[in-house]
C-alpha cells in the first residue's frame, strides 16, 4: 500500500481551480496545516532520505514516518501516520529528536474517485498542485500522470516543501 | 508535575488485598497490560537511566516516555505518556528503534483519595505493590512513604520491572 503523489509547480491558482472542476473534481474542504519537520539524534534524514513530520490541523496532531522515495517520476514512499496529540512534541524533543524546519500551507482539496487534487498556497514558495492516491504502485501511477496530463501540470516538482525551503537539490537519490 | 511513585515486592497478594481494603481503598479495576521497552537507536538508556515504553491495555496503545530518576527513595522522575496505536510500533522500528525486553503483568488497582495502589502479578517476577500519585515532589513523597509504612511494606524496589528481567543491579545512578 503506498501513498502515490505528484506535485507541480503553478502560476494561477484560480485558473487551475477552474480545470480541477472542468475534470469533475468535486471541492471538499480548505484546511490550514503546520508541519514541523525534525532531525534525527543520530542519522542524517537528507542522506537516507526520510523525513519525520508532526502535522497540526485544526488543533489535531499527525505524527507521520516517509520512507525513502522509490520512484523516480513521483514522491512515491512508504508512509506510516497515526494521530496522537500536542504531548509528542516534547517527547520527541526528549529522545534527541530537534526540530529542523516548519512549512505552513493553507490547502484546498478537491475529490475524484480516489484521487485528491489539492492547490495548495504554501508560506514563502508559492502555488503548487498535488494529486494523491492510494493503493497499488503502477495503476496509481499511471492515474495520477493521466490527471497531471489533463491539468496540464508541466512543472514537476519531487522535492518536498520542506526540501525547497531549505534549499535542496533534486536528484540526490 | 511528577509521578511519584513507590513499589515493593510482596509474597502474600491476598493478606495484602485484605490491608488494602481496610485501610479505606477502594477496588477500581483489574487490567492486563503488555509493556514493550525500546533501546534507543544511538543512546543507551541504561547509561541516561531514561525509559521509552509502549503500554498495550485493552487493545488501547499508550507511549511514554520517562526520564531520568530525580530521588533515591523512590522512583519519581519525568513523566510523557499519550495515546497512539499499533501503528506506532512500525513507525519506531523505523527510526531505529529495537526492542529490549517485553513486560506482562495482572494488576489490580485500588484507589484511595488521589493515590492508587496496585497490586501487580507480574509473569516470571511474581507478586509487588506499586502506590503512586501525581503532584508536587516533596508532599507526595511524604504521602506514599505513610502509606508504605501503614502497609507494612518493607522490600522496597526501585528497579522498575523491566530492569529486574534484565536483571540490572539497583544503584546505578
Amino acid at each position: 500500500m503506498f501513498e502515490i503523489e505528484i506535485k507541480s509547480r503553478i502560476d494561477d491558482p484560480d485558473q487551475m481551480e477552474y480545470k480541477i472542476k472542468k475534470v469533475g473534481a468535486k471541492f471538499e474542504m480548505e484546511i490550514t496545516q503546520e508541519d514541523i519537520y525534525f532531525n534525527h539524534p543520530c542519522k542524517d534524514f537528507k542522506i537516507t532520505d526520510e523525513a519525520l513530520r508532526l502535522r497540526k490541523m485544526n488543533n489535531e496532531f499527525f505524527l507521520t514516518y516517509k520512507g525513502p522515495k522509490v520512484d523516480k517520476e513521483t514522491k512515491t514512499r512508504e508512509e506510516i501516520e497515526l494521530k496522537t496529540d500536542e504531548k509528542i512534541l516534547d517527547l520527541l524533543k526528549n529522545l534527541g529528536f530537534s526540530i529542523a524546519g516548519v512549512v505552513r500551507k493553507i490547502r484546498k482539496n478537491y475529490r475524484i474517485n480516489d484521487m485528491v487534487i489539492s492547490i495548495d498556497n504554501v508560506e514563502k514558495l508559492g502555488y503548487f498542485v498535488e494529486i494523491e492516491t492510494f493503493g497499488d504502485l503502477e495503476s496509481g501511477k499511471e492515474k495520477i500522470l493521466k490527471m497531471a496530463n489533463d491539468l496540464g501540470l508541466n512543472r514537476l516538482e519531487r522535492r518536498s516543501y520542506f526540501e525547497l525551503m531549505v534549499g535542496e537539490k533534486d536528484g540526490q537519490d
